[in-house]
């Protein structure tokens, strides 16, 4: 909507004047926080909400902000407390403990071709692997999970090769070494993102073992995010899923 | 080529059995190498060849391998003493001293649609973002160069923000605290690149410091590659580019 | 009060000897503490008490000696059980939670012109931020708070501009890669105090990320204190605030 | 000169058009450099030129777009050889091979009022302290320099409190463990830049040591900047001392 | 006693064999622990009990085991819980909260000349200094206390030069950036021995500022012992004091 | 068993089609887990399981597929919480909350010749001595345990000498400074594996310490694995002491 | 021989007193070195000489002292300059300038049964594997080098599984982020040892990458050695090795 | 001399202006230095000269003014091209390249009972041993040399146990891990000083393995000074010595 088309609205009644102060500026005021409206148009997903270190009020806050205008609601690393005083007070929210994520889809997907893989080295690694996934169920994108096939037991890993191999865009989880990367992106043809986690003990300095790991991999096309960040990797692998199979087919 | 094929020519006289051998196995091996011709069939782009740490007569076996079957050479690392022996010796490689690069182009491309966007933020951060324009330039994707935009100066940025929301992908290269990279996340909705350069002094530890602002980037959608790697920040931009603008108009 | 009147007034009963000492020495004797009350003399303001690592009675007793001279109170890092046992005893203390401090205004101030913007990256940063204003507030400096204008949503940042140019310093409060700092530098052309906050995760180790970010920022006319001393990055602003204000019109 | 004056100088043929696009954008495109003309305007001084990194023809070209619009130059940490060559190129500039600094003062100062203390711990604490100091001078702010007053000998620096005292601002440079910022720190009323530099060995880890010291500092009003970073210590200086000296004169 | 005496007493039946074997091996066995009852002889105290990762049950049998071979007992680092517990049981021995020390004092000490002095900083690193100081009393080394002088207020730590002067060693106490050592360094002729303590936060990286501070000390005559370690510096000077005071009377 | 033998007991019903696509495959798949059958047959002991960070559900179900296919059971790193839930319903495991191990030995083992000294250097180090001694004992290997011989008493060490050297394999335990490790490599000649352990504070940094110092060992004929990595050493020392007792004599 | 051999050869005149004192001693005293004679008795292999640090002239001496003693010579880490000056003066020693070893192979090994394997990732890796490979010949251990394996191209590792398993012992030599260890590790059931090289750049930290990937590997039976110590690794290597092969035949 | 003494003189025109400024103030003015005369009443020793990143002329200044007032000079961290150059010009200097200190004995030194021991680890750490060693000769305290006498062969660490146990206090110099001071310092029951040296490779990080090794040692009675500070080390073993045999007698 244009600035015109706004003021027109504002003029004629039909769009509240506090409301068009956040269309017009692209972000709404809370004191707090300001809730940027405008990401979507610029960035082609919508805002989504860090859960750590923000109060209960906060997030209510916020997530009533983003239904108000039509977007869908994300919220990662929400601890299990915050979440059962959160859904219990918006219950449209879905919580998930395993990744920590709660979500509402308030504007359906269509269905769509290709997809990208998940894939993580070991069961211990399944939270950070989870947040990844269902952060690209709720952006819409189709995944494949493919789980606890490290490479000390590289048969595991060589059966799925093939369904990785047929993959838009893949996203690798591996703590302790982080080797697996290495191992994937080594065999495929298409863009790796790296999600090191933390994994491990001792000499693991709590993710920094596959971070490094994984920023020295000797395979190309491997490029990596922040320890633990499973949502992270997944927005860049929808950002690159949407480019492949979406907009440029518009172009 | 398939298996009975190479034994039914080895068998005609028509296919060297050393050659045969390197087909069969996919790589040659040379004793201090094994060089892989099965590269760009698995993942689409030829072995490039990691200059630093290897011999003039261990660079000149590995061309020679690789102009013997016909791929494109692409070398880097290569410091200027052994470039001039190198280039002496197999005068078709061309050498630039400032991204440290030599190539030699053997097999041609065709013109092609959309661009990779290498934007830097400084002077000093020129050679690696020319090792990652070149290497775009070797592999045969189209390159815009938009360097010395760095955040201090936010008009020279802003001045070119169509320019690289026009991009398919887009390379940040930023040494000193790498903010170029996230305020570039923050305006574009395709995928970024970060490689944080060694450019910088005292707690800058050689790249530490960009590293780590860039894995913590408060924009969503960028991935990172290691410090000073210009080369794989490319060569991560062209799989993302040939998968939006070239296989998946077959699939 | 020269030692003269000092002794003067202990002879002649007005003065009790132990307050003399007192004088004399410029700090109180508490055995597990040496209050300094010559801190406002020596350095513009009262001593501020580091509540972390003190027991309730040591807070007490120094709280007591400040009011007994007089001062103004400003207590930092104080955790909510002990707050509640402190304001508790000590009614006149007011406490914040979110900033964690406690403050006793005995010494009015005059109104002044001018202010210092404190500006903050996230919603998670709220904390330190506050920390910094109230800090402000309790030495009698005017504030502007612009909180949320993280660089991943320029035009937020954008939108505040004039407000930040208007200020006499600017604090800047920015966790994650902290890039909002090289940003405001860029942009204005009075000083600029930067505090990394701990908020983050995995890469980010503890604010050691934005810490680097800032010290090597490539704007110029910044300087950093310690990460989440939201307290420190106030006092140098004030410091610097009282010197463009105040006391040089007395020069 | 505002955009409509601008353009009609251009239509007048009194204004080159390359000139008055500089004008309007701000900077001189330059192709390695975007050089920015609009710094002194938004930030209170001319751009500063790091020499580090960057080639001779490179620094001609610079500094060339800054003299043609009439800004003083300054150029920091320039190596001997190529000074030498710049040197010889253009005689104007001067270089100290102390500080590695060179300079052109084009445009003259006023004779102004107080002063910064620029204040070091020892005689190999020098190359940083006069760095600092020098870019003062170029920026036409008095100094004066107290040196070689490390607190293991500390009736050296208590003979220099007062002049320490006496100054609007105070840049302490420190290698080793750079206690000395801390003594200073609870010495005066007035602001403090610390400069750690990387003199020590062993665990000194090249400025970590003092780095560390200073942004734990138990004094307060103390801000850090990079490690050997005297321009950036005087940069900082600079814009304090010009907001109590001059700039709110004028308010 | 010689190992005849030891196996006539054996043989008169007036030594049991178990205890002979520990006279004879210099340790008792305890399948869990070896008490090194020749540590007096071979380094001039007792085995002093590391109280953190032993369970009550084990630190019962090893004070039993000293207490049976009449030596004094130091326990260090010991939790409050495990306190309660061990004192219910063996109620000889004395426990102080703050330092976490217990101890039971077996053997008189005489009455001794000289001192050493204990200097802290902060209020915050009374537990360190207290565990330094009582640790010295434990040892029978007559100790002076000497809290919150950090530099930062230079007069309080100016006024107790001379007391620290007539020390025969000084322990300095310090956490935040550890300047003290080196003020309290450059000012005495006796040993310094230097103990940083993790009090700070941020960059203070729980104790390694001081320590590399203390490290790079510009004074001379300074060395450093672990983080926190208030019983080494404790025993370190006390084996100093004991060289200077007592044996070398009898050399 | 090959593949004809179990399609063929598929097609007579003497084998349940999942379990002959575990057998064909290697491994079971769990969803979360793929539980890897084959490892035994690759690398000579079956999978053990690493506790943290699984769920009780998820090990009921790793453990019931080992019993199921005959394999010993060992988890390792299990808390006494997990560990109370998972013997209560599998109560065929037993479980040391020393060494933090649960097992089920289900094959019975042959009795062996030579033997594994495990050596450490203090009481605070049995819990990763235990995990240590308790491994070897699940794989069937003879241990020898020797605690408590830090090198600050010597004479404790120097005692054990002969045991150690009659080792086939040592393993030794350290934390503090680790020179244990040291010591005993320079008094041996045969393979010594060190396992350094976290214990200890201050600038121990958690293992770092003793890690480093394992890793320079002066002592040849010494490697490392991770900190506290009990289970690493004696997986380590297992395959060595295998090769020398067992499978060579049947080469 | 015993004592009393000694002192009678030395009574008889058959033995110089000088030389009797070192076989009492076990060492030769040299005043910059006491050289170990005693090595090979206490540890299977006699002294191997550090290079590093060393001048020439006590190289000499070193080397002189064990060929008295008819021990075989290693010199590791030995730079080209100064084998240059010592194999001018000392001709029976060979040089090689890859792996910086120099060797006198003074006693005649016998044919050996198995063998040690030698399996490295890139070309870069070559000076450490030699290093590694070299040393195993000069202590008479079959090699079989198996070299440019790394895991970017697992077929070229997959086609030398079965040489790789056939070994008693592998040693692993990698760089970048040194996961052709866990790779290996998983495949075979005999000793791993991992040597990481500091082959790589940026955030590779000159070896921290893969030395950690190396202590946290997934595969079990690995033990990690110094940073390119391609000897060390060798060393236990050859300590394994010759446990399987030979003493315990004797046993 | 006191201060009516000093000025006196002045009247008299028996003593200088400049030369009385010196005494009154305890230092001379050099702009690059302040050399402090009062060093040695002040601490027992004349101020040490640091020659690192000093020029030459500076050195000669600093050197006529300790030999004008008729104190010893020692000067360290002297480069062999430095030296050159000074000692042409100070031909009474004698310079020693191996530990890289110059010295000039002026004043005799009487003979003294005890000594000093120096105990290093291998051959490479000669060069910090010497620096200790000859500072104390240098300071006249008698000193005993015993080197090479690393863990890794205990027997000749034995040998020489009682000349150890016979010194006033031991200096230990170690590189790699540093495991010599622990078992040094549980052998004796006098002070022990720790000196870290940077010899060793990989993950010795210039000395921090040895660093950390010796604060964490298991050894009472230890304590530390910088990596490869040998005069660090000899002036606090100096300064205990002085006080064990001289000073106190005194008392």
């Amino acid at each position: 909507m244009d600035m015109q088309d706004i003021l027109r609205r504002v003029q004629e009644g039909s769009l509240d004047p506090a409301e068009a102060e956040v269309q017009l500026k692209g972000y709404e005021e809370k004191g707090y926080a300001k809730i940027d409206h405008a990401r979507r148009g610029r960035q082609g997903f919508p805002e989504v909400i860090f859960g750590e270190n923000k109060t209960t009020e906060q997030l209510k806050g916020i997530v009533d902000s983003l239904v108000a205008h039509e977007e869908n609601v994300l919220i990662t690393r929400l601890d299990d407390d915050k979440a059962a005083e959160l859904t219990a007070a918006r219950p449209f929210l879905t919580y998930d403990p395993v990744s920590r994520l709660a979500a509402y889809q308030q504007r359906p997907f269509a269905q769509k071709e290709g997809y990208v893989a998940v894939v993580c080295a070991g069961t211990s690694d399944l939270p950070v692997a989870e947040e990844a996934a269902q952060t690209l169920d709720a952006f819409g994108v189709p995944v494949r999970r493919i789980y606890d096939v490290g490479v000390a037991g590289l048969h595991r890993l060589l059966d799925h090769v093939e369904e990785i191999r047929g993959a838009d865009v893949t996203v690798t989880v591996a703590g302790m070494e982080g080797a697996l990367t290495s191992v994937v992106g080594g065999l495929v043809d298409h863009p790796v993102i790296a999600v090191p986690t933390s994994v491990g003990y001792g000499a693991h300095f709590n993710g920094l073992a596959p971070l490094l790991s994984m920023l020295n991999s000797c395979a190309s096309g491997v490029s990596v995010v922040n320890i633990d960040n499973g949502f992270g990797g997944a927005y860049s692998a929808a950002v690159i899923y949407r480019a492949i199979r979406e907009e440029h087919h518009a172009k």
